[in-house]
């Protein structure tokens, strides 16, 4: 018979067993920390139809989609779990609590040209806090505490969650009558660690911002110090613009709450060029970055917007999110040898029969996954070296050796794999 | 702006919070279960080249496929986990050890015609073990007690796990010199419980068995009485045949370590007439039905075949494996009020501050997360009166009331929302 070559489609990860076992462990420790925060599970379908997928997307984002006909359904893949959502609170918003605040992980998908890390099914760990007409702006506070706990419980210590909010950017050059130009300000300024500030200037006077203008937006992305000492800086620039000061007085009170939910100093910061996406977010931004590997790029992003679902409906609703990109950061971290898949096995203990009749071993299995204990039982008819050899390969904590005379004395020996250290137990009471 | 109306594509199953809850829980304790047998995780693409995917489709799985070409790839969307597996194993051979035991669960799809309880997206939850050239009988022994573990851990006691063997009924007929018939027989034999004995021998007779063979047949499929006493009559036909023979032997091995895996007498029994699926499966079978709902068909199935992925590969990989269809059982469950969505919160606290400063109640909610109490802090501005109406729909299961007086004493009252007591904790170490 012709064999067809088993190949996974180029950008698709699909991942060892040993490397399975630890993306599973990162995705559970993300999962149960959302929960400790009260946020509930959602899981919508991979497939929408193409119209309400696509009621909001448009340029790159809409040549990513993977779309097709199925009989003469215009389908798509969803390519983010925020239009799910936008959907969902849209659909069942006579059913729903509010402030509903949700979680979801699942692919999401994207035909983006192949390339390095780059991935075209990836997960996204997503929470949203959705108000019905209003959401406090402590929300915007409580989300870090979420980045914050969701890091120090994957083991990471020196990371930094930047924040800033986009009114006081829109409110900057709202005061500078240069509104309609913001979108290539930003795109400038974004440039200036790689750049500098002299090419920024230039561009900037390329696009005809007055010489005033440049200096005041120099001198605003230039503010450094302290988290209070860029407050207060920004207070002293006395700008008159409503924006400016409603974005500033949101900042100072996340920052301080930010502080009352427990993040260290050297865990966030405020930084002022930061601004994500220009027709989506309109207050708090975040960006979190594992300082001694910025070369990741952000590593958990989000931030407020006014309305999630104006597409579906007049409702007014409010929201703050984050998403963790887990497919990407995996990819890295593993990449970098931050993250170790030493783990091989999911069983605790492989018992080894040595006997034909498996009668015994496999109550001693009964016996142990009775107590909770992942429990594998080498059922193949091969000699005590292969059985060992493949307890070696897995790395399998404990094994279990199962002849005639464990049978008949009841006792058995428990093998430390690690230590080779031997402690004898009992079939009908078996302890590791 | 004109609304987009929020629709769900339909054979899309998307639930509410409190059953999307339940679904979680019900999800984790079938995995929970796989893991306590020592099944490794495996987590493959939801998109495969169709080429990869198809290798072995045909007829009906060919025609519901979503398929569709993204650049110049064609591509499908996987419609089982099974042949990811097989492609899987195929690729990475070389560096798997062997017994493979895997689980997986994911979505799959499905573009059949909309039907109330049919399903176009939908979980497997399957395990396999594959083999290296051999895999010992007592593994399709050890499926069963998974099943049985399963359902048990879904609260369920009145399951039956029904057994067979391919080789007995391929045996039967190659005895009968039917074997090309045999499609064709197991497909009438299959509805002697709708249409009865008569109607069978009468469709027997239109293709042309000779009424001896009819005979034969019908003494088999009829064979009853407790599980030895089944295999005591099989082994009394005496029919020559070493397929039957070999079919007969594996059966009652099976049964002999199902036994000692100690699935109870009640939860399993040997069924004849179970073929499931003609082309594929090569020994034992399984079906598992809950008696009392005997229509919601079987809700765990699967068996052993001789050569998983032959496609791809020339190594012979004998496995055997099972599948729960949980998308489908989780909808009759719940619609036959089998379960209970009652849980409407993951909260175990909500916190509701009736001040405004925030710093206390976010410090009481940072101390109860700490101790691993999922907790919620209500920061909208509302009335009292508002806040609790939340706390009752979600029916969080604990209240804590924060006021100038708790900030002041240092003494909180946590209120048990069921029995309505209330008793006293400090804001230093808050206790539920």
């Amino acid at each position: 018979m012709n064999k067809i070559e088993p190949r996974t489609l180029p950008g698709f990860m699909e991942l060892m067993p040993n490397e399975q076992i630890l993306f599973e462990q990162i995705k559970e420790k993300i999962e149960r920390t959302y929960k400790k925060f009260g946020f509930l599970p959602l899981d919508t379908p991979v497939l929408e139809l193409s119209d309400v997928l696509l009621a909001k997307a448009g340029g790159e984002t809409e040549k990513q989609i993977y779309r097709f006909e199925k009989g003469d359904t215009d389908i798509s893949m969803r390519f983010d779990l925020t239009v799910p959502l936008a959907k969902y609170v849209a659909k069942n918003y006579g059913n729903l609590s509010f402030p509903f605040r949700r979680y979801q992980i699942g692919k999401v998908y994207r035909g983006e040209r192949a390339q390095k890390g780059r991935f075209r099914e990836f997960y996204q760990c997503d929470i949203d806090i959705i108000g019905d007409e209003e959401l406090s702006v402590i929300n915007d506070a409580e989300l870090p505490s979420v980045i914050y706990t969701v890091f120090k419980e994957l083991g990471f210590d020196d990371f930094t969650i930047c924040m800033n909010n986009r009114k006081i950017l829109n409110g900057l050059f709202e005061s500078l009558e240069q509104k309609e130009n913001s979108v290539e300000i930003l795109r400038i300024i974004d440039k200036i660690e790689k750049i500098g500030k002299d090419a920024v200037i230039e561009e900037l006077q390329k696009i005809n911002i007055s010489r005033d203008s440049i200096e005041k937006i120099i001198d605003f992305i230039q503010i450094n110090g302290a988290t209070d000492e860029k407050i207060k800086r920004l207070q002293n620039l006395n700008i008159e613009n409503e924006t400016f000061k409603i974005g500033l007085e949101e900042l100072t009170q996340v920052i301080k709450y930010v502080r009352s939910f427990g993040i260290p100093e050297q865990n966030f910061k405020v930084d002022l060029t930061i601004a994500r996406g220009l027709d989506y977010y309109t207050g708090t931004v975040y960006e979190t970055f594992l300082n001694q590997y910025r070369e990741l790029g952000s590593v958990c992003s989000g931030g407020r917007y006014e309305n999630l679902a104006e597409y579906y409906t007049d409702k007014k609703l409010p929201g703050v999110g984050i998403s963790i990109g887990l497919t990407r950061l995996f990819y890295k971290l593993n990449e970098l040898n931050l993250i170790n898949a030493n783990k091989k096995s999911i069983s605790d203990v492989l018992i080894v029969p040595m006997i034909e009749d498996m009668t015994v071993p496999i109550k001693v299995a009964n016996n142990l996954r009775n107590k909770g204990i992942n429990t594998e039982i080498f059922l193949n008819n091969k000699k005590l070296k292969a059985k060992m050899k493949y307890a070696d390969k897995l790395e399998i904590p404990y094994v279990i050796v199962i002849g005639e005379d464990e049978v008949n004395s009841g006792v058995l020996k428990v093998k430390n794999m690690r230590t080779g250290e031997e402690k004898e137990t009992l079939i009908e009471n078996p302890e590791l």
